[in-house]
């Protein structure tokens, strides 16, 4: 029998761990307290599945054989029973999560690690007082997991590495690509590096220089297609002959000005978040949020597959 | 006869800049003032559009179609003779700006715009001396600009609106993505993005919460991957059923809370310098720094064919 995990909460976020452990060929458990989500989660994620098979990125396993590793389990405690790991995934509410981890040390085995994907909360908010502490962590993912290999492997002081290894192995083997955070910071890696592209964007818009769209252009026409592929220490590190200490010596001033530039930030949730609305109403109706979205995950799934093939042939 | 364009320095930006408009159509004349530099630019750039004819990445023309619209041209005065637009791509040294603008502002008929590649200098900086400093502005590449499609036009307080219409009418026809500026700042769009997002890097590697290699993945692996055809605020208004709005609300308090812990940026030349080389250096020893930028531009190439595919099928 395949090695099962289990899968907390059966929302679009437990829904898509499902598939990319199911994927790697882990038996999937899933729960929800909501029976109802519970009962129609594997039909939802079927869809996922026949899209992921049209592309040719279910490993060549049809959807089937795949979809049959998945099951809904009432039960946490059944989902947990010889489960080697935990993927949690419910209402982003410390409350919640403080209840729900106690619910799950106290019925998962020992040995057993247990990630959250919360972006919100470091693990030492809501695993202090837990007897289990030490093995939970948060394994927080970039929408959605399936296609998207980034994870975020966040400890809380008390977490113990050999739990973060665990975690890191189990993402690794379905495809992954683990970012191994040193120590807990609010925001962990990803939103951090997001939110701080978004306040300058903010403060531009903000300031009059450029419109909400020329200032998406400088990064899906500009800047991101260097990071699609290399991130932003190496592409300093090749963007001058000798290497980043030459970058930064050669851009030094300029990243030093602009920097001081950058440290007040804009209020986007006055003014400036109407004239972000309207401007982008007028690019995309409301109406047509559902279709672009739609039209955004065919983009991520071709990107997938591009980016496959280039690991097959030039590399990484 | 083509119209001229007149491509003022035959470095790597220079000849970069005569690929994407002889590409186009446009008869380049470059000037340089070494002329052996001049001499085997030509030469040089014909690598370049090898590569890119492999990659069909020359509008269906062969090279030596595309090459024959580029000529070396000792005399500034006659490359500048009835071309529509100039190109400079000059030293980033802004006395060097001033004397050369001072000479291209004397030369060029009244109605051609010039254009500068500059990334560290304002328009204002150097032309407001001119007689024709209403025909001068920024136009800032991604390098090269021959696979990046992002240009940023960035005027100066008395740059006429009409010179960013033709400077955009002229880089739209070479099939480039314009970035409108209204006003201008320091690092203009492009690289006031690039820079917030390398402070908060470097300010998570001097923080101790992860290495450069971690950070790069939080990008490459992640981000990047929305970021490759829809920017931050896109990915903002498609991150929430009721878009842009519903984000800033259901986020708000997580993007303020960070933004407000990123207001102080880390001293990026001191000792994080020296562990940022150790860690890069590791990863990629200094031998490997050439081998690495040609593999670097391989994908670049790679990413403009995936990307030029999308906008045939799925669209932009």
């Amino acid at each position: 029998m395949n090695e099962k995990i289990a899968v907390i909460g059966s929302g679009l976020i437990g829904r898509a761990w499902a598939i990319t452990f199911a994927r790697a060929g882990y038996a999937v458990e899933m729960t929800d307290i909501n029976a109802d989500a519970l009962n129609q989660s594997v039909e939802l994620l079927k869809g996922s599945l026949e899209d992921l098979a049209e592309h040719d990125l279910l490993n060549g396993q049809d959807v089937d054989t795949v979809t049959t590793r998945i099951s809904p389990q009432e039960s946490v405690a059944a989902a947990l029973d010889s489960a080697i790991y935990v993927q949690e995934n419910t209402a982003e509410v410390l409350e919640t999560k403080k209840l729900i981890y106690a619910e799950l040390d106290g019925s998962a085995a020992q040995e057993t690690v247990i990630g959250s994907s919360t972006s919100g909360f470091m693990a030492s908010l809501f695993t202090e007082d837990l007897d289990g502490r030490h093995r939970c962590l948060v394994a927080h993912p970039i929408n959605p997991p399936y296609l998207v290999p980034a994870v975020e492997l966040c400890p809380a002081p008390w977490t113990d590495p050999a739990s973060i290894d665990t975690a890191a192995a189990i993402m690794e083997n379905a495809g992954h690509k683990v970012i191994r955070m040193r120590k807990e910071i609010d925001g962990f890696i990803v939103n951090r590096m997001q939110i701080a592209l978004l306040h300058e964007a903010f403060r531009l818009v903000d300031g009059g220089y450029a419109s909400c769209e020329d200032v998406d252009r400088a990064i899906k026409d500009g800047l991101s297609h260097r990071w699609s592929f290399i991130g932003p220490f190496e592409t300093g590190d090749l963007n001058a002959p000798n290497g980043i200490r030459d970058y930064c010596t050669k851009f030094g001033d300029l990243i030093e000005r602009v920097g001081h530039s950058q440290t007040e930030n804009a209020d986007f949730r006055g003014l400036l978040l109407d004239e972000l609305e309207a401007q982008r109403r007028e690019l995309l109706p409301a109406d047509n949020l559902a279709d672009r979205t739609a039209w955004r995950d065919r983009r991520l799934m071709a990107l997938a597959v591009h980016k496959k093939h280039m690991a097959d042939t030039l590399g990484d």
